[in-house]
């Protein structure tokens, strides 16, 4: 039940010491018991990191949970990715644990004593990344963690779940050269999110692979939202000289620009074809269905749990207690990418001027 | 800390003798530790309940959690009821577990085992009934429960959360009576559940208030998909005499009715006016933006979450051991139903008949 204690029993003890309190105090800190004192459970979790004390994950059942990290839950694209996760925990046999932390940075050392105490198999960040204090102590705690980050920009030292960016905005943009539009905007999102930025580099190498220049003044930065689609399409059909085609940078962006089509009375796709980007479930149900990219959230949130099963089973393979590095490299150089697809349904179609 | 141990020490005895196993044993399955046998751990719980013995909940330490149990994640409902159940967690310093069972009845055995060992504060079911002998369970460990049940089928002796589906159906109808439409469709829920008949109920006392008679061909049943909202308004939109409105069971059928319509060339809301009930999110993204019937589902989970920190306090100030029908005292009697209000966007106007 206990076989960390041979190996650790020395560290312990000498941890005990410095903290200057029991050798149960420290035990109870390791087993998450909550009648630990804040501060006296913050400075043995620390002398235990400066110790490098890894707990051997045999020695403390962990709770049959995993945990997705959010820093905000909306509504669309967060469902699909806890669908992910929900399917791989159910064959496990475990639960999954909901965190959103509520901001656009990464969560706070108040989120990890909190997965210190829930000890969950595993912690999904979507989005997230982790300052180096923090994945410390969940290395130190042999408590895995992989991040599903379809921006792009993972941290080379943690495993990662993302999506081909550019090939998705490769083949929306041919799908619409095809169609013989050539007056193509783009919505794309942040300009300082790498997925945005790799979506419009997939565009603009479609763009010229086919001859066709691209206008700046059709080239529209945005957050991922319905708003910011809505407002860039007002403006985009009000040009004088308007696009017969708009890929949109996510779904809700497109149901924006949707919406801006009926306002100003221009028939989708008969006037305008709009392709948007994700595939969640929403884009199948406006009217017209959303042609789009579809992102596998779904499999990618899936393949992030296994990863961390999986990652799980490598530490406790792991016995030995003391070196850190060995946790780490269980983390390491691990990044899977998802291809994109196109998903051709009713909002895109031949352009006008072409078939006229 | 163990303050439970002198009134239930007989008992606990009592339950190691007849279950033929030690007192530490005993122990080990009131903790949910993971070193006993399931056929152990099921014979000491059955003898455990056979004597009426409740832990007190002061006893063991709960892991910091709230669980949320659906037959199945939908993408933008479930996503709300998970927002408000995270909103209640997050003040709360707790974090939500999801469980999905994945059947259209109630969760069984297996979840229940995985209650036990998760040691959850409290347990909220969304649609759900529980067994006798599963309730039972969970109220011998001092686990309260909660139903979120916007079907209105409550079961009387477990406090539920539900919303005022009969004033929904009366306020979507009124709006489109006022808009001066008589000849008014309804596809509502499946027939067996109360909520489609408390909606239509609410539809039929307007109509009968306004001397409008019901035409029972515009009155259709069907689940709350957007499939069967498409299939029903393309058949009502094909009636000789068409419908000028139609009242969806939800938002999801209301956008199949949209779709409908735009695949027939009808106009929305010229030519038809359509309402929704929910009022997710995406009936802010549809073209037009939906009316539609708000039901708070954040606030609903919200209420849930804290009615169930409520019981959770109230079982600890009450720490005899022994009396199961205490427990129940807290349970019985509690149902709190939120208002529905109707949202008035862009997919309802003036009947044309009216203004011609």
């Amino acid at each position: 039940m206990r076989d960390d204690r041979s190996a650790g029993r020395v560290t312990l003890a000498q941890v005990a010491n410095q903290a200057g309190v029991s050798l149960s105090t420290v035990s109870k800190v390791l087993n998450g018991r909550p009648d630990v004192s804040a501060p006296t459970r913050v400075k043995v979790e620390e002398l235990l990191e400066a110790h490098g004390y890894r707990r051997s994950s045999s020695a403390v059942p962990e709770a049959p949970l995993i945990e997705i990290v959010f820093h905000e839950l909306d509504s669309a694209w967060s469902m699909e990715l806890i669908r992910g996760m929900q399917n791989v925990a159910k064959t496990a046999g475990v639960s999954v644990v909901l965190t959103e932390t509520g901001t656009r940075h990464s969560p706070g050392a108040d989120w990890v004593e909190g997965v210190l105490r829930r000890r969950p198999l595993g912690v999904v960040l979507v989005f997230s990344t982790l300052p180096d204090e923090l994945k410390k102590k969940l290395w130190s705690r042999a408590i895995p963690f992989v991040i599903i980050d379809p921006a792009g920009d993972p941290e080379p030292d943690v495993p990662s779940v993302g999506s081909a960016n550019w090939a998705g905005g490769l083949a929306a943009t041919r799908h619409l050269l095809d169609l013989g539009h050539r007056a193509i905007a783009v919505v794309t999102g942040p300009e300082d999110m790498l997925c945005s930025l790799a979506r419009l580099d997939g565009f603009r190498s479609a763009m010229a692979m086919a001859g066709v220049p691209v206008d700046p003044g059709l080239v529209r930065f945005g957050d991922f939202h319905v708003q910011a689609g809505y407002d860039h399409a007002m403006e985009l059909l009000r040009l004088a000289e308007r696009p017969t085609a708009i890929f949109a940078g996510s779904d809700l962006q497109a149901l924006g620009v949707l919406e801006a089509a009926r306002v100003l009375g221009v028939q989708v796709p008969e006037d305008l074809s709009v392709v948007g980007y994700d595939d969640i479930p929403p884009a199948q149900w406006s009217s017209p269905a959303l042609t789009t990219v579809h992102q596998p959230l779904v499999e990618m949130a899936e393949e992030a749990a296994r990863m961390l099963l999986r990652l799980r089973q490598a530490y406790q393979s792991d016995q030995g207690g003391g070196d850190r590095s060995d946790a780490r490299l269980g983390q390491a150089d691990t990044r899977i990418e998802f291809a994109t697809r196109l998903v051709v349904r009713n909002s895109t179609a031949v352009v006008k001027s072409a078939t006229e």
